[in-house]
């Protein structure tokens, strides 16, 4: 772990150092639990009590915090990004180990750079190719004509099947399986078969896909994931989505087939999208609710049901199954109000 | 990729060719991305507009869609599994190479068929059966006792138990783990004690498993799952479930323990199910239902919450805790309905 | 598989034998598939009319059912939990055979007990310890500095990052990943910067994590899973949660980041919780319930929506959009009933 002060800190990251900048710090840490060789950080306006009980070395504020502490600090008019830039100061990504690990399996008609290294037991399918600063993870296994972009990283035990193709400075996380068949299938005389998938995966840069999280391979056409998208763990993607640039999505959402989703989006966890549908940019979805409607309109929409202690919710659930009916008798009683029309949904 | 043309396709597949059925097509496409030499398809009413403007060299069209379009054409009663064993003729599954990859381990008291093929660093325990035109893919994992069947594909890094039984023509993709153990534990002062898990899972002919699916072995008995069943994605299938034959189930719904679903039924995505219970055959469950009971008639089944924009969920959803208090309000309201008896569900 | 009689299965477990105790048994079964060589039990009274049918060669009942049964029979008071021990005498867990298969990679710098089984194609990173009597299954990858504690199993294809730790007697099953980056961004010009992920992961002694689980490691501190918690498959513990001990959640449940769960929780399966909330000690929480708001006292907590017929669902459904509007005309209407105060949530 390197050692820096304040001063350093701010002659590589911007922002504005106030008070001692020149005690060696090393280390990034919360509030709550730094020392005086470790600078935090204050982003969330509920944690700013801490600011008074902190014993970190030095604290990343906002504008509005400046003169809110004595202690060291820099001061930045994004704290949180601040602290992503500053902890990635102390702890740099590894670096690549150029060189292909003697165990691994290489297909003599793959290509990879001499730049790149590929872990133990790898399996590097004919006509792959990994770029110049990639690394494939031990285990993880690239089926044909797969394309592994310049400084992108793959963990252990990812799965890529053949043809997929993913851009730069990606990373993606074990158990990651990207390019297995869509699920489609036709109906003929009771049984199913099989529809052949034959597109493929196409991610852009600066994507990070979670660990077990799965993306399937299109049936015709790609499945496509934006620049700068980042899908959190145990996501399913399934064929021919297209996901835009700069969307995030929590973990264990699934997405059904063919859905397109804008950019700068913000889908919560446990999310389920039916399939064919459109969303546009900018939309935040709530965790766990399902959409089964296309959105046209940015904006924050939701679909969970509140909780309830189980006693209360025996009472209030068994309602809604004749809603309908008290709907009615509540429309039918007369009343003092003016309601207006009642089919506005 | 091979070039067929519409005569050599209706000599394989049947249907009725029309219009200029010679020229070589090489591929299949959507309406939308098909040139000349593409056959497309048209399976979904709502896409027959697409039809005047398509540049597809032939088009697969229902019997309502016969003199819907100029161009070459074949004729079916099912398209949409027309264009399954169409596609299956441009893009038929690779081969298997039989043989055996030098990395792997194969226990010699495993029975590989010389025609089957196991990949690179695959391990096949003692007593494991791969039969003839089945294949292991790279990096699986069978335990001891596993029967894989005749012409059954399994993709990169599966993972096997003890004991666990597939039938012939099954795909699983990687990252699916059958046989771990069910989730059984008994309580005894404030520990939980583990049931040993000591059944095991048999899988009919004709399955297919989504990559990072899950079925667990049973506790006593096994878990079923029947034949010409397909699982997508992400699947969760607890202990000593039934699954039905050519029931289909897609991504990221969760099966409890000993549940017995019937057959042809299609439960949809993030669906969650009870344990302990029964579904009849032909049921339908939309995505992200939960079924906390048994479900006795065929039919469709849905507990989806509707999605709606955050701010009209805030208002709306805080009274679904107090709808026992508007119901009886509603209920004691005078009115000028009969509504009859308000208890039938 | 051993044969054991009903004295002997009492001199190891205690409970009283009842009726002829010296046939041999050799394994357990279910009431309903169990012959004449078989103990079975009775756990949920549910199942008592099958004690007249079963052709269990002796049963294991709790005290209330001591004479209702003929057959010999073992007394506990808690008759689950003496069957999960009977079973395991039955089914014991198979031995580690000590030893590093030829074909793993143990990094000179690691420390590998040899009372200690490394499976085919493990790969053991540098500074990992792993204790005596545990085992890591083939194609098991751990990072640097991974901790094993003495008799955990890790089943085949489970991966762990760089610096988690495990306690003793662990199970984990194919597929988990332990030590995954947290999904942690912030946002800056339209772009997500990643914050580097550096606190670990903290597992407790019997703890088992179900099949394709994944636990991400800490932001800046660790994520912690207390001693006994049980996990099922496929659930997501997102970073720096802390689950107390004996907790057991169900499968495909996601948790938000810095949740923290207190001890002897039940928590059903494809629950959501969202993130910086806490729970208090023994709580449940019912299936596919979104947790959305910290949870102070102990109880059972529900939301999931009951399941209709479709056709029923459209019509009640739709009137959940303007529930707001049929709550103020219910509230307006004349009502006969005293309904109390209406702002009690």
């Amino acid at each position: 772990m390197a050692a820096l002060t304040l001063r350093e800190i701010v002659a590589r990251l911007g922002g504005e150092a106030v008070g001692e900048a020149s005690s060696p710090l090393t280390g990034v840490a919360t509030l709550e639990s730094a020392g005086p060789s470790d600078i935090s950080f204050l982003a969330n306006p509920r944690y700013r009590p801490k600011l008074a009980t902190t014993r970190a070395g030095a604290v990343i504020v906002g504008l509005g915090e400046r003169d809110a502490l004595d202690r060291p600090r820099i001061v930045s008019d994004n704290p949180y990004a601040y602290y992503a830039r500053a902890a990635a100061l102390f702890h740099p990504q590894p670096a690549v180990s150029p060189g292909v690990h003697p165990t691994a399996q290489v297909h003599p008609g793959a290509r990879v750079d001499p730049a790149a290294e590929v872990g133990a037991f790898a399996v590097v399918g004919a006509g792959s190719r990994v770029a110049a600063g990639a690394s494939v993870g031990a285990h993880s296994v690239l089926g044909a004509n797969v394309e592994v972009g310049e400084g992108t990283r793959l963990h252990p035990s990812v799965t890529i099947y053949d043809g997929c193709r993913l851009g730069a400075r990606c990373i993606v996380h074990s158990g990651a399986v990207i390019g297995a068949d869509g699920f489609g299938m036709a109906r003929e005389a009771g049984r199913w078969i099989k529809i052949p998938q034959v597109g493929g995966v196409r991610i852009g840069d600066d994507v990070e896909v979670g660990a077990n999280t799965t993306i399937d391979r299109g049936a015709l056409d790609d499945t496509v994931i934006g620049d700068g998208v980042k899908l959190d763990n145990q996501i399913q993607i399934a064929h021919n989505c297209v996901i835009g640039a700069h969307t995030v999505i929590a973990g264990c959402t699934g997405i059904s087939g063919s859905v397109t989703i804008g950019r700068d989006c913000m889908i919560g966890g446990g999310v389920g999208i039916v399939g064919h549908i459109s969303i546009c940019d900018r939309v935040t979805i709530s965790g766990m609710t399902l959409v089964a409607k296309p959105i046209t309109r940015p904006g924050t929409y939701t679909s969970g049901l509140p909780m309830m202690a189980h006693k209360d919710w025996l009472r209030n659930a068994a309602h809604l199954r004749r809603l309908d009916r008290i709907a009615r008798r509540a429309a039918s009683a007369p009343s003092g109000e003016d309601l207006g029309r009642d089919d506005d949904d």
